[in-house]
């Protein structure tokens, strides 16, 4: 039912990110760029779960501003919840502050939405649809 | 064998951040306090993982200092590995900068250490030895 999906971490540089987890022994993916959100991506799969390394590919990508204010590191965390849209009307009722208030659609054809951190104890919390076939 | 065992989120209010995971529908365990580390916990179990949300009971407490600084938000991303204290060879052997270098034993009894940010992407990486019934 729910798990951790994926971590999604800002960094400065793929190469150097990504040699922690080749040392652990971990498989790392090879670089996919992300045209739509400026961005070049390694995933670790980790578990159930992945670890998402994120590097802009341009000045306003979203990972480039985020850098410029935070430094490298963790970006949002996303959760794997079951009926989605359920839970977003639950949230909307009960105040919860989301980053857009309808759920909108992913490259991959996921459904998600994000919570505002101010919502969420300063986490940029995504919520992602459980898969059909998991 | 891998896994992400726990995220550690650091948190002005226990009560309020464990709100959005009860909206969620999760079950977040009851209050407990780490004496040692200055801090209140909740638990979140999601998954193979869990959220763990850290209120600091002192302005000494690491979390109270690390929320001075950045604010609340993630703290450190710990990770299930097998073979730890190889694991810790060969990272020392790489160069790899560690908060400790030697492994340390956690209140529950299980061994752990840390990798720096500067080494892991700016995300404080905790690795904790696969239990042995998992």
């Amino acid at each position: 039912m729910f798990a951790i999906d994926h971590l999604g971490v800002a960094v400065k540089s793929l190469e150097q990110a990504k040699t922690i987890y080749e040392r652990l022994g971990l498989h790392v993916s090879p670089e996919e760029v992300v045209a739509g959100e400026q961005v070049r991506v390694v995933m670790v799969p980790v578990g159930e779960s992945r670890i998402e390394l994120l590097e802009a590919t341009s000045e306003n990508s979203t990972i480039a501003k985020f850098i410029a204010k935070h430094g490298e590191g963790l970006h949002h965390v996303s959760l794997r919840v079951p009926n989605l849209p359920r839970v977003v009307e639950r949230l909307k009722k009960d105040g919860v502050r989301l980053v857009s208030e309808e759920i909108k659609k992913g490259a991959g054809g996921h459904r998600y939405v994000f919570v505002h951190p101010a919502s969420a104890g300063g986490v940029l919390l995504e919520l992602v649809e459980q898969e059909a076939h998991p």
